[in-house]
């Protein structure tokens, strides 16, 4: 029944243990699977940076980037360890909310699928707050693991 | 991979949404399903009720209690007509998603399908905040529809 199953990937635990999720659900309905890394541009992230004054912050966009690429390329090793054929990752800039709704809707996606915990107790409620407005924005079913 | 599926039930277009789904999830997975309804003991209400002041308050209890059945059934029904041996419908009083919550863990349930949305605007906050509930409470999966 679902037919393309949507990962969001950011590195956290949370989303690793929606990856092992996927990755089986997506035998069982023998589905495509997508991940997506998401990171903001520099300039989305200016009022937060600007306690932080980075030593290069013109190559914050290269290092998110860069960074993003990592996650979304380790997320597709491990699925295609878990012998998930044809899985494919993606990078995007943007809101990560919004970017990751945009995407689902572009491409077709029938389930997106978002860990609720991220990183550490201090990352929780960003992470939280980002799968609570996947939530309350997706136009297809979200499952929350 | 889902063994047990719980589906809680309020009457609302979104949680017969997430139904079908519900039935149609439990077909791929071989997975159970249970049907639970959950109503407020009237003491839970007194401070929204002291707005409406019900002629008969006395039969408050009976009267959530029966329409929490009579949900529960015609969703049992609805589950069956739909070839889903062996569904399994209840009715529960307390806070709504605590109960949800505390009747997954009772009973090993896997997967919780809620709906994100209710009967209509004015009753949207209030579902879709019940939603939000069980997923951020919630020790097991929790599929949004």
């Amino acid at each position: 029944m679902f037919k393309r199953i949507l990962l969001p990937a950011d590195g956290s635990e949370g989303a690793f243990k929606a990856l092992k999720l996927a990755v089986e659900l997506r035998k069982v309905h023998d589905a495509e699977l997508m991940i997506l890394s998401v990171f903001r541009h520099h300039s989305l992230r200016e009022a937060s940076m600007s306690m932080v004054r980075p030593r290069d912050p013109e190559h914050m966009d290269d290092l998110m980037k860069s960074y993003a690429r990592e996650v979304a390329e380790s997320f597709k090793r491990y699925a295609l360890e878990q012998e998930c054929p044809g899985v494919r990752a993606f990078v995007k800039s943007g809101h990560t909310a919004k970017t990751i709704v945009e995407f689902a809707e572009k491409n077709d996606v029938d389930l997106i699928i978002v860990g609720s915990h991220g990183l550490g107790e201090a990352e929780q409620l960003l992470v939280g707050s980002v799968s609570q407005k996947v939530v309350g924005m997706a136009k297809c079913p979200v499952l929350v693991v």
